[in-house]
């Protein structure tokens, strides 16, 4: 075995071991396996941020404080202005909407009374509670944004919940003069689940209306999708996430970003920009982290417990937001039952009045904008426009990145657009606040 | 076009806008496709990088200093030892290796005479600039540094030369007894390229000697591949690319790592662990981006610049480590000239002794091991095993990753070893050399 042919063959071999070709990084060897890369982004993450979390421990030890979490809801602990604001008025409203069309579609209300009533009720549960939340001076700014958020959910499902019955009156309209067959209510017969199909107007019920109000959507439907059971590991599962993500999310507020934003308040006041620069970019991390835990506590875990609760069967609270290439495709995926509202009882509404697309869209955007904008400044008691800004510049940013990004470019400047976007309109607000309260108490 | 069925048909779609699907983070879901989230790695990693990029110029301003970076090699800028070491010795040492082998070529040394020539040659060429190093107080240890690798790696190489060149002569005696056809010339037409094979003796000459010293190589070869011609815009892009990466090096060095190193030493000095932790991992992301940038540097643009001036064709000087799913891979493909001469001149002939794989392997980390602990310690005038230490360490690592992660976790594992590994002993020596060093000047 080890005779000198063998030996011989060994040598050749040992003899020449080089051959020609490129390095793997050359662009002439084709190679682009950077599989490995990735984990590498991921351990570099984890890594630096364990550094960052140990420093902010070590700087500032531990700021979570229980009572000052529940003083971010109340001033004054023993009045609960907010939760009485929501639980009273909404019933009020709640239960007025139902009787209101049960009304009309009795005919007792003229279509034009009707419709001035409707107005009414929608324009008081905008104004009304701005109206407490800018006047009651013990309602914090984070239960002014609990309240008015409730009250624009409330505001949108009743506002599709008007025009979806509108809708019925004039089919069953349509139908007695025409005897065109059931089109609002294909089949009577029951579903697998063994829910029976509900038709106008038998869907004028307070029973149907308090599901559609819990429900975890914005357009209303005569027959919703159900499930056929409530499946407990999966509610609990939830559950233990939305506690779970609250706390992490209380833990890295008061720990990580509010060190921050007060260590912001000095550059900012000097206007000094490279130092603002610096503070904008080390408050991006946080913002965007808490930004992506509350994505998933609202849009996942909570949706998902309250609609598994219900036997809501629609589970599409978003869609993949995360590989968007383009701001517009962002706007459309990440939050789908607001999307889902505006194509429904706005796009499509304006489209078929004979508005162009273009307008149709920036009319969107502008509505999203006012909103945003009601949601900040009112709590804040403070009209900057800064929120409504950040809405608009969405349009030349979509305009800019479909224009001249395509593919993983779109997608970095999407992610980039959110996570440097955000953290810079929270600086300019909480600046504005702090001058506002602040300086005045010293000066 | 708005008639009622068509109106009819639009309600229906209007009516029924849920259906019954899950969530796309739900694991009933099926959904799989990320790749945004890849795209949002590399963004994060960029925007908390700039943040350190301002802050550290924020804190400490420019701290990068000509002058300074010269007496990195140099106490006495008019004494150049280092240099003057690697010029001259280098040129003695080469030259002795050729004479000798063709002397032993043409029968006038024995075998025996020989082999204690090669011995105290190597040996001399070893411990000569070691000690060199350790007794002429102006060589620093970035000089010091430089002068030994320099001199490891003649070492290596002229090993491989007289290993090879053994190998010759003893074939060329079996031949001559045999008669057998000439293995180690298969044949003497030329090649494309235009050069001439060489044969055994034909190869000891001096020019033949430079050229495989300056080759990028450390196993010797009588043909090696030669590319057609030097392409001027490859070599050029490499040279700007070595300036490059060279200036950004020291700029990171001196800008980012001393102030690290510096801020450590208070907290090493008072063993203050969860201190210690924190400056180990923040000094883990610069160091490891140097080294990225070494490897780089060295391995794809210097070695390549090399090899296209030499029109050296094996251009194979790393293979894709980044994917590495095992400690082994990682070492057998990083450093492909090291790992290439300890395959062919410590491992296979370890094998052939009848030595087991485990046994050989392990010897190969203890030999890599060895020379770490020389190319440190001796510079640094300080003997501690921690390179030592680090090196053997593998050992247990890679079994442990080879028996207990797969996939992406075990190429996440191998990540991390090199990402914290290398900071831990950086941290160690110079905890050690500051305390050898300014603590004594303190006193």
């Amino acid at each position: 075995n080890r005779g000198p042919i063998n030996k011989g063959e060994l040598w050749v071999n040992f003899l020449s071991c080089h051959k020609t070709q490129q390095s793997l990084l050359s662009s002439a060897s084709g190679y682009s396996n950077y599989r490995g890369v990735l984990n590498w982004c991921v351990v570099m993450l984890v890594l630096s941020n364990a550094r960052l979390f140990l420093e902010n421990l070590l700087r500032y030890g531990i700021l979570v404080d229980p009572i000052q979490v529940i003083s971010l809801f109340l001033n004054d602990p023993y009045s609960w202005p907010a939760a009485c604001l929501v639980i009273g008025r909404f019933n009020v409203k709640t239960l007025a909407v139902p009787l209101c069309l049960s009304l009309s579609a009795q005919g007792s209300f003229t279509e034009l009374v009707g419709f001035l009533v409707h107005c009414t009720n929608m324009a008081v549960m905008l104004t009304f509670p701005a109206a407490v939340v800018l006047l009651v001076p013990s309602v914090t700014p984070v239960g002014g944004v609990f309240v008015l958020g409730t009250y624009t959910i409330l505001f949108l499902k009743l506002y599709s919940y008007k025009d979806v019955n509108m809708w019925c009156r004039e089919l069953s309209t349509v139908k007695a003069k025409k005897l065109a067959r059931s089109l609002s209510c294909p089949s009577g017969q029951t579903l697998n689940g063994g829910d029976r199909q509900v038709c106008y107007p038998g869907n004028l019920t307070i029973r149907d209306m308090y599901y559609f109000v819990f429900a975890p959507t914005l357009c209303y439907e005569l027959n919703f999708p159900r499930s056929p059971n409530i499946r407990m590991s999966f509610l609990l599962r939830r559950l233990f996430e939305m506690v779970r993500k609250y706390l992490i999310f209380l833990l890295s507020f008061h720990q990580w970003m509010i060190p921050i934003i007060q260590s912001s308040m000095k550059p900012l006041e000097d206007m000094d920009l490279s130092r603002m620069t610096e503070r904008l970019l080390r408050l991006a991390v946080p913002n965007h982290l808490m930004w992506l835990m509350f994505f998933y506590w609202f849009f996942h875990s909570s949706l998902n417990f309250t609609a598994e609760l219900l036997r809501f069967g629609d589970r599409q609270f978003y869609k993949d937001w995360w590989n968007s290439e383009s701001v517009t495709y962002f706007w459309q995926n990440w939050n789908i039952p607001v999307h889902k509202w505006c194509l429904r009882h706005f796009y499509k509404p304006l489209l078929r009045r004979g508005f162009s697309k273009k307008v149709s869209q920036s009319a969107v955007f502008f509505l999203s904008a006012f909103f945003h904008e009601y949601l900040v400044s009112v709590p804040l008691r403070m009209f900057r426009l800064w929120a409504f800004m950040g809405m608009m510049a969405q349009l030349p940013l979509a305009w800019f990145v479909g224009h001249f990004l395509r593919g993983n470019y779109g997608n970095a400047a999407v992610w980039i657009s959110i996570i440097i976007g955000q953290p810079f309109a929270v600086l300019m607000y909480v600046h504005d606040y702090y001058v506002l309260h602040y300086r005045q108490e010293a000066d």
